[in-house]
């Protein structure tokens, strides 16, 4: 992206309203829209805040735009010559959609990060670049046979990749089935989308877990579905607990992730899980299943997941998002082939499917030798990372947070055991030089936080801790 | 997928029944359930109906299956030894979502292109693989800087493809405009969908060309949107109607593909575009402009784009679709900041981003010296194949269809001058091995038939046609 160019003669602040001129003249800005303040300007083009306050005076100077106390600085409305007579109210057009935004944390959080590339970044539910297998990605996209043709895809996504996961989930996760039963969607965050959106009507009811990553997806409450908490405690979910709902509320659907659970790191307890199965076999409830963690279940045993033992109730979801690579978008739905129907068909209108040549990609890693080493190096790597963020969360807050130690997946989930403010934790932490998750974003009260160790680098950890347990302790003063 | 084989010992009819008692048994038809009709089956594993009619005698015979009169063949309820008490009424689901299912015509189509390879197919609206540049693009895939990171994308897309795509548009649609003002979408089709969920809300009314593709896409009725007619003429829609349609109904937002249009192939008249940019001014109203099309321009002098006059009214729809590879799925909108802002934010949730590699080759092949001459070639064998196409109907059917030879596009608009019915045609036409797109499909009456002359080998033009005339003749009787 443009940032001005400190060899050139010109001064900074004349590059930036050049920029912005260009900017505003192309229609980015509109008349009567609202600029960057320049605080944020300011950081987007990493300049001294006095910068752009000399760049937005020269660009008021000759009427291009107009800074009113409190309200900001907006392109002006009638002196900008090539102005139309009446530009689009687009701000009521973004306020005025159905779709709900994302929650302000997370947009908070987004933002933060693209400003600032040094943030160590315990927030990003995703892998470090060390322990993606991009090595052996890159091999394959040069050895790999060449397409013939790059037209629209399957619309259940590509054959080859469907097949490769039919013995991938047999091998691996217990799962039998067949590629006609298997939905590609872009990640795990499609298949919810497409539930969601097909399956379900407004007013529905549904339960999900409490905290759950389900609460970071306003698309719930988009859908205008009804939500019900089932609280997780040190075994999971508590199966009387979802016929109650059922009994209470007549919940059409229950989204669990019961493996490592996301954020709480949580393992379904066996014997919770066939009670569980029991309940919505009687009731004849449909069961959502996300499982993107199992497979790094640190001691390389990974639990089951309930799809192997009730194929017909469960719809499935998978991706290579948290073992291999999220950039690759591949994930998948194993369900009945009515909902597999329904959801490609729907998926067509949206997007027109995904394009073949990620999905060829992830095929033929599935095939590889490479996989079964990398999962072996990812297993050992997170346990490693895991143990570096307990040993520095105890030296340096013992006495302030507690946790339960997890067996798996990417994150730790951590409560801060003094009162404190989600959001001046989080303001306070950036200003360090780190990032987390507020467990809010989650439904859980505030003072909890999820620390994402798969994502930062090992030697970042022990200071990215240290950097968060200053603005821990500046925060409670 | 699946299909049984002919030099195993036992007969197919058994290899048929084990087949479909392991999928029932994995959960792909869950109890209660309804198999595929005997005629389809046979279809799609590509045997004789007898041999699917034993093999359903087979798994009645030992309970698994049961068929009743009129209702078709369903997995035995009570029967099935592995069933649960209760199997989630998969159907009410299906049918319950809010969202809509494609338009029938489309489904049928895309059944019919995927059961019989040998169709010769004017319908998909794509390139044909020898007019893709899938050479280049495999050039690229092995030659291209390795990938050190396979993580999330940024949420408007990869940096250096909006990049790319800034020079691009400068250059050959002559739309200025920055990177920050680029959102890339999975095809043109997630523009349309992300402006139909996030920018409107149930009940507002817009404007849609008639005929459109719009009309294909039950997004429109999904999202609760009210639809008002522009009528298509050989100069395109007419400007006072769009004054019309806001006085009368307050329109909120005017979709339009005003180069080569879909389905008609229509130029809008350059007077009648100024008029149109002139009323949109006054009224304050948005503009949604698709523009897949413009660089078939046959004379190679591509139409200015309404974007190019009119930045801050216009939302710009642009895609590789239509003039390199439909596979990539790399579409992109320009747009107002806050426009892409809420776009992409709403988008995170919906699939998380697009894959960075296809959008890394896409970038590639902009930079790359494959496109000015790809472009040049793509031109030139469209010209070809239109008159291909066009010659085949005046040789075939000279007083039964009349149209307007087309100055770009995929696409011939074309009338059957008797009366006849869509569908009965349609059916026909598959039988004979040839598939088209009813115009009704795009909100004609009954009667028109989008060629897309671009989708089948040259030399599939003429026996295309051919057989396109002998259903028409039989049907007309």
């Amino acid at each position: 992206m443009w940032k001005p160019d400190r060899k050139n003669d010109q001064p900074l602040y004349q590059q930036i309203a050049d920029d912005l001129e260009r900017r505003i003249s192309y229609g980015e800005f509109p008349p009567g829209s609202l600029l960057p303040s320049e605080r944020k300007l300011a950081e987007q083009l990493g300049v001294n805040r006095s910068t752009v306050i000399l760049a937005y005076a020269e660009l008021r100077a000759i009427g291009i735009i107009e800074s009113r106390t409190g309200s900001g600085t907006r392109v002006s409305k009638f002196k900008w010559g090539a102005t139309p007579k009446h530009t689009p109210n687009w701000h009521r057009y973004v306020e005025g959609g159905s779709f709900l935004p994302n929650v302000p944390f997370l947009r908070r959080i987004r933002e933060a990060l693209q400003q600032d590339k040094t943030l160590i970044d315990f927030a990003s539910g995703e892998l470090a670049s060390d322990l993606a297998p991009a090595q052996e990605i890159n091999r394959l996209m040069e050895e790999s046979s060449r397409t013939e043709y790059f037209g629209y895809d399957n619309p259940q996504g590509f054959v080859p990749l469907r097949e490769a996961l039919v013995s991938f989930l047999g091998k691996y996760r217990g799962i039998q089935t067949s590629a006609s039963s298997i939905l590609i969607t872009s990640g795990s965050q499609q298949s919810l989308y497409l539930i969601t959106q097909c399956l379900l009507a407004p007013g529905d009811a549904v339960a999900i877990e409490d905290p759950s990553y389900c609460y970071s997806l306003p698309m719930f409450q988009s859908a205008g579905l009804r939500l019900f908490r089932l609280p997780v405690d040190h075994k999971g979910v508590r199966p009387e607990d979802v016929r109650a709902l059922y009994k209470k509320h007549r919940i059409k659907m229950v989204f669990l992730n019961p493996n490592f659970q996301n954020p709480t790191g949580r393992l379904l307890d066996p014997n919770r899980r066939s009670e569980l199965l029991e309940v919505a076999s009687e009731l004849g409830l449909p069961i959502v299943e996300d499982d993107p963690f199992s497979l790094t279940a640190y001691d390389g045993v990974p639990p089951l997941p309930l799809k192997s033992d009730a194929p017909t109730s469960v719809l499935y979801i998978g991706s290579f998002s948290k073992i291999a690579a999220s950039g690759l978008r591949v994930g998948w739905m194993v369900a009945p082939h009515s909902v597999v129907d329904r959801l490609s068909d729907a998926r067509q209108q949206m997007d027109f499917g995904l394009s073949v040549v990620p999905q060829n990609l992830a095929a033929q890693f599935l095939m590889s030798p490479y996989i079964q080493p990398h999962l072996e190096r990812l297993r050992m790597n997170l346990l490693y990372k895991r143990d570096l963020v307990i040993e520095a969360l105890r030296n340096e807050l013992r006495d302030l947070v507690s946790f339960t130690v997890p067996q798996g997946g990417l994150h730790l989930w951590c409560k801060i055991i003094p009162e404190v403010n989600d959001n001046k934790l989080l303001e306070e932490a950036i200003r360090n030089g780190v990032i987390f998750v507020p467990g809010s974003v989650y439904g859980s009260d505030s003072g909890f936080v999820r620390f994402t160790f798969a994502r930062p680098k090992a030697d970042e950890i022990v200071s990215g801790i240290s950097k968060f347990a200053a603005a821990l302790r500046s925060v409670l003063g």
